[in-house]
């Protein structure tokens, strides 16, 4: 039995908060929030505190909390005390605390009105030392299968990765999305597609996944394409050509 | 029982062929490509020509061919022939037979090794007379449940929108995934996460589901994301954050 604090009210803690509750290898002793209207949702199912000085011990304290404010609440937390936080951009040293450091970042996006699947979230961990590695795998194998160790630096390429695979990705449907509204065709006519270009990458390189205009340089096609396009679709769409050809 | 003529060797033509073969509903009554051994595999199983001149007759005959050699190969089909061709990026009056046009067009990214559940590709037909398009969407229905009627206007710009949301989403996975190489992280750690994205979107705007450091103007992630990043990286990723921002 693995015991942790959860210190957060945004999606990841809300997330986490829901997995652990209900596994009987997790105990959570508590939550914490700045402001205790955020977590009053699970007062019925944990202890709740909006006062550092008062937290439970636990063998792990999860600062599921911004980036920016990593350093300074890990600065109040106790000194014995092992502490995580679940950023893909903040490297482990950010950690102000006295204690053992670690990370455990769930890499996925969530929602919080939309009910998360752990099974299919790497976790990615990192901790100063051997032990403390350990308990973050063993926690994370509790609720997923998908356990990376995976430090700091590689952390933060897999963060802007990310950005591409993920941020990039959603603006291209944001446009696709937009032309379709503009000649007035249905936008879920492409919802197969998106599917089936997310799915094909699992099983085969990218690279090679790679078809259309600007990979068989179709000039013709090209040209009749940038027409369509408003002058910041064109740039995007002249910028990702050139890229795909000489990329 | 619709009866059709196929010609092509490409991997719609494949596909549409392997289908229609498999349905009791749809007669393929030959198989025409110029190069008769690419189409020497379905041999067995119904009669296969390199000589237009010798086409049979048929409800339908499908140009499953290059965009380029609609114009010409239809112009010599017989002149009472209803013809479609299966292209996103071509209108219908570019085909050339004497008799009626349409089209008939698999929205989908096929490649020739992998399997297509059909079920799920939207098809899009149009054609000059509503008898003709209701014999289409017959055709349509016996392989799928996603039919649309969509006129060549229309498809010219759902064919933009598909490069952005297939072929440029592609390319975006494929530089991250060259990040990961660079760094030594493993690019399957993101897999979840691109089918996550893609799947959010089927059930929520995708301008409501953008998110990330280029959204919430995080300054201080995208000069760290920029460092990281080579030369045409960097130009995608400024002008991408910049539409996000502005778009």
């Amino acid at each position: 039995m693995i015991s942790v604090v959860i210190l957060g009210s945004g999606n990841v803690a809300h997330h986490l908060t829901r997995v652990f509750l209900h596994n009987e290898n997790v105990k959570v002793k508590q939550l914490y929030a700045r402001s205790i209207k955020k977590i009053q949702l699970f007062e019925s199912s944990v202890s709740i505190t909006d006062n550092v000085a008062l937290l439970s011990k636990a063998d792990v304290y999860i600062l599921a909390i911004s980036d920016d404010a990593i350093a300074e609440v890990s600065s109040f937390l106790p000194k014995e005390a092992f502490v995580v936080h679940t950023s893909g951009s903040v490297s482990m040293d950010t950690l102000q605390n006295g204690g053992s450091k670690g990370v455990f970042y769930p890499l996925q996006s969530f929602s919080k009105d939309k009910e998360v699947d752990f099974n299919k979230v790497p976790v990615c961990v990192e901790a100063e030392e051997e032990h403390h590695l350990q308990l973050l795998e063993k926690l994370a194998n509790i609720i997923t299968k998908k356990v990376f160790r995976i430090n700091s630096m590689q952390r933060s390429k897999l963060h802007v990765a990310a950005v591409f695979v993920n941020n990039f990705v959603n603006h291209m449907y944001t446009i696709g999305n937009d032309i379709c509204n503009t000649f007035e065709v249905p936008f879920e006519v492409l919802h197969p597609l998106i599917e089936e270009t997310a799915a094909k990458i699992q099983h085969i390189n990218p690279k090679e996944a790679q078809t259309g205009p600007a990979k068989r340089n179709d000039q013709k096609t090209i040209q009749r394409h940038l027409n369509d396009l408003d002058k910041q679709q064109q740039e995007i769409y002249n910028l990702i050509t050139k890229s795909i050809q000489h990329g």
